[in-house]
């Protein structure tokens, strides 16, 4: 008979033992959760240790992160092969799979960075979605799994939080659970110093399964999982805990959190538990009991389903799930015409990214739009279904005003697998997600995020809304590609190459205004550079003007006057600095040349001396933006093409 | 007998008239809340357009700020001079004070910059706590006023909104009001398309005094506005409204929220609403009505009292809501003594900003500190005590874990006026509240940001904990002054700068980790450059490091091992970029020199070739973070003495 109890224990001891030995971590949570993690794992979770990275397994995540030990002791327990007991005593050392937070390595049964309170709980909605969104497109033979999210107090405080609850209840996910480790401590002590609220009646409000139980009560822990299962809304388990349970000086106080623990504490624990083996040493009976108790469930399917590719599924099942492009992908591009990529008028890159991203319907089904309340003003709906709780079918997900939820859901559908995940709302509100896109960039995860609005281009809506300094703060964040397209084809360059990027997030700062279509030829795609002439003089260039997105425009407009002037001017389109810095420094020297250079973007300057000597000139936004039409801004703010002619001739006389 | 039902047609056909004249304009919240706007200032809301900076005025904040016509129709009914026919006729244009969303102007009435949906009800939650704290320090005679908001349902999907919601009702601020449109329509249509949760639910486990009624019953709308100031809980009005009530083809729909309006819809919502009056005409009794209303409860008051300083009025009182420094202010910075000022040993930069904000509780009570559930990693609580629903004479906010509703509060107590708010988390969470950070530059308020945890320093928490672009994405932003200081002394004078300015936020990033001492000279503030020459060579310099924060240290480390190499290094320390780029050219260029520089920052070198010329080298980090202790880490990625002097050592044999 398994004992649940041992089980949890193992994992209580171990965490103590890799924290004493580490000299740091936090003990709250894999003492206070154990009871809930090991009934978890001995009578529900199906995962195939083995097997990392079967498609069709349940994804655990651990939002409150800082808990690591909890998540390690029991992937050790379970049998992932990477989390040995010497990963375990390395617990916060240097390549360690055992970080201080869990970094994803899902071959080693982690799913997803966590460590931000919030984002993994967000996070497991978009897994959650993405599992319904599969489901229904490949049948429950292949896709019938279960998201597990354990969440403490700081999860349900932030903001992101609520975001998640409340479109995790709208959309009715019920293979969605939450494991919430109720132990009224954070780290300043009670949870009563900053909240009050009757957190089961905000779930239940959103229309959650909520069941309140003694969270180290197995019987009623397994029985709340059961009832769990069984029920078609998101469930919260909201279990009633004492942090650190086990050591007798910490157990239930403000120091239970993270205080270091001494030699002591591991011995009293032992004492208190009845737990009388060395440290790290787990006895083989209760190694049994985990092996057996995840076996009883993953063994009654064949071996040949748990892989991560395998010939029973589906070829497209297949394709999805690896990230493979499909083989027309190349003619997919070659072929796009008129009515997909329109280039005979003036037209807002963000309409030119609603038609690529509507031509990729056919080609990639895999892509899932979220959008979060801007539907009309971005138009990348058009002839998606809306994934709903009753069509899971749908390839739009109507996220709400909830932009810090849709970035983390960006993650989370993402590390899932199967689909590709675009997000969709103004260049304004992305600082709303930034957090959960810089997940996205730590984690090396292939989102793409389509902002429209992405300047004082805007016009009356005013300041609020007109990024200023958005592109430079994103241009500085390692492993993110930000693109700024001047037209529809760079446009479609773009998105093609954020679609074929595997090890990253891209972003696309589009316009609501007409863009000038600055190209006619579309033999190669020249924004895999990052950034070239698009216009070179005939003979010797007098000055090079470098710009970005609608500003491309201007610049050509300035060329035509400037040639009138006699003067000759290049034009260097820079649509994405970070593809331009890989490239070879003799093509980087070739491209801007050694004339002056004169920098226009509707932007801050901040980061243009990269690609500036000191005589040279920007052009653009040094403050915030104001509230007018954006053709009466952009002459208020000076960025015109007579500024842009007279700055090139106070540089050619001086 | 005042006609409240008139007052609310007049707000809505200047709404109306208005945004036909724009060509533009979200027409659905006026429309829809001019019942609910007018009972308010009929009835409740207690202002003086004739002094609309009188302290004790209530505040009423636009949160929906889409919705900006409502704002300025009824701040020009109340009386408000700025709020001209003509600044209306204007609206959405250059250098009007009715821009497309509402621009803090506070002699116009407009109490906060409002549009980035759920800020207005978190800086209100802000401007609520200042009203309490200072009504505790000044009693009901000179502080006794409410904070009304208006909400949409976008405010309450985004997550800030449910924090706000939460430390609201938590802390029982019972003066402050929450008028939600509910009006079941967003900009992509039904809200329930994206949300179906029981809202009122949702306040009410949070504490919070609920009321469901029609929002177009005026009667119904001024009893609940009575009973929400009986209560002693915040209150929320649950208005059940119809949007863009009053125009036929809108009302009700989708388009009603910023569908283009057209005469016809004009001439058809005065033929439904009975309306004769030509554009922008507003009849005499009605203005009246609008005058007397006010007027009612404003003229108990005496003038005297409702300007905005006054004999009345204690010194102190007039000290605080001036922001005005104290006489001793000089003498208190030179006085600071070793035991505020220690600077014998190296120390954590976070905790001599403890030291400094614990020294300006007596000298500086005005100050208020928020804190995000990190009180004992940062330690700025000290002496202070904690401001509760009982006990509203603290000066430290537990804030929770909720960043985002600390930054808007951070805003709204700097907008309230009276107190200073200091905010105060790891770096790494700076993302979580940047949203409302780049509102405190945009509104130009002073706000202090302090950040500790600024680097890998933070050691085995891991990458998530550890900022890399956030110094970059901060001195993207304009108007956001952003201090590294390296020691003890850097950090008073940072601290000290930061307090005196007054036309916009300041963020301080500090250390978890020691920071050597490189300064013992307290004789002037050096820091006010921004950089200065910390260390100069004796004879002509070979090279010179530029350096921030803890990484000054390490530059005075490689200074020693490049002299006994023979190589006279001179180090400049840059603990502000913002203030340097102000200085003369002839003081930036004699700091900087002209032999070859390397920088050293550990974090992203993104902006740093503002600095530095081609041939110059940066020292810091590439990529993410890493788990491992500190000085592991700084091995890792090769920020080290040893490898400054290789690069040194190459820079001058090439």
């Amino acid at each position: 008979m398994t004992d649940i109890q041992k089980m949890a224990d193992a994992i209580r001891f171990l965490a103590i033992d890799a924290i004493l030995n580490a000299g740091e971590g936090h003990q709250g949570v894999p003492l206070g959760m154990a009871e809930i993690a090991a009934t978890l794992y001995a009578r529900h979770v199906r995962v195939d240790p083995k097997n990392p990275l079967w498609p069709d397994r349940d994804r655990v995540v651990l939002s409150n992160g800082h808990g690591s030990m909890l998540l390690y002791a029991l992937l050790h327990l379970a049998g992932y092969e990477k989390l040995t007991i010497d990963a375990l005593k390395s617990f916060r050392k240097l390549h360690n799979v055992c970080a201080g937070h869990p970094e994803i390595e899902q071959d080693a049964g982690i799913e997803i960075t966590t460590g931000l309170l919030g984002q993994g709980i967000a996070c497991a909605v978009g897994m959650a979605v993405a599992e319904a969104r599969l489901a229904d497109r490949f049948g429950p033979d292949h896709v019938n799994h279960r998201t597990w999210a354990f969440v403490g107090d700081g999860c349900l405080q932030e903001g992101i939080g609520q975001e998640a609850i409340s479109l995790a209840g709208h959309l009715r996910l019920g293979k969605l659970t939450f494991l919430w480790d109720d132990n009224q401590i954070t780290d300043d002590g009670a949870t009563s110093l900053s909240i009050s609220e009757d957190i089961p009646a905000r779930f239940r409000a959103a229309h959650w399964h909520v069941q309140e139980l003694d969270g180290h009560d197995i019987d009623a822990i397994d029985a709340a999982l059961d009832a769990a299962k069984s029920d078609p809304r998101p469930s919260l388990l909201a279990c009633r805990t004492t942090i650190a349970r086990g050591i007798p000086r910490l157990e239930g106080q403000r120091g239970g959190h993270s205080a270091p623990l001494t030699p002591d504490d591991a011995t009293a624990a032992r004492q208190q538990r009845n737990w009388p083996h060395p440290p790290f040493d787990i006895p083989a009976e209760i190694r049994a009991d985990w092996a057996a108790a995840l076996a009883s469930r993953t063994d009654a399917i064949p071996t040949k389903y748990r892989r991560y590719t395998d010939v029973e599924n589906p070829p497209e099942f297949d394709r999805w799930h690896t990230a493979t492009l499909p083989d027309a992908w190349e003619e997919f591009w070659q072929n796009l015409g008129p009515n997909q990529l329109p280039t005979d008028t003036p037209r807002p890159t963000i309409l030119s990214s609603g038609d690529i991203c509507d031509a990729l319907t056919e080609i990639l089904p895999e892509t899932l739009v979220l959008c979060a309340d801007l539907e009309a003003p971005t138009n990348h709906k058009r002839s998606r279904d809306a994934f709903t709780a009753d069509h899971r079918g749908g390839s739009y997900v109507h996220c709400g005003v909830r932009e810090h939820l849709m970035g983390a859901m960006t993650c989370g559908i993402a590390a899932h697998g199967g689909l590709h995940p675009i997000n969709v709302t103004y260049l304004a509100f992305a600082d709303y997600e930034r957090p959960a896109m810089r997940m996205a960039a730590l984690m090396g995860l292939p989102g793409i995020f389509v902002f429209s609005h992405d300047s004082i281009g805007v016009g009356s809506n005013g300041p609020t809304h007109q990024p200023v300094e958005t592109l430079a703060s994103f241009r500085a964040m390692p492993n993110m590609q930000v693109f700024r397209p001047a037209d529809a084809i760079e446009t479609a360059e773009a998105w093609k190459l954020a679609l074929e990027r595997s090890d990253g997030p891209s972003m696309l700062a589009l316009s609501r205004q007409d863009a000038t279509q600055v190209r006619t030829d579309r033999s190669g795609n020249l924004t895999q550079y990052g950034a070239y002439i698009l216009r070179d003089t005939e003979g010797p260039r007098d000055i090079t003007l470098l710009a970005t997105g609608t500003e491309v425009g201007l610049a050509l407009q300035a060329q035509a006057d400037l040639n009138q002037a006699g003067i000759a001017a290049a034009i260097v389109s820079m649509p994405c600095w970070e593809l331009f810095a890989q490239q070879p420094a003799d093509y980087q020297t070739a491209t801007l040349g050694t004339a002056p250079r004169i920098a226009i973007e509707a932007a801050s300057p901040f980061g243009w001396h990269q690609w500036l000597r000191p005589t040279d000139v920007f052009i653009g936004m040094e403050g915030f933006g104001a509230s007018a039409q954006a053709p009466v801004l952009y002459d208020h703010f000076g960025i015109t093409p007579a500024r842009v002619v007279a700055t090139a001739k106070d540089l050619l006389t001086h």
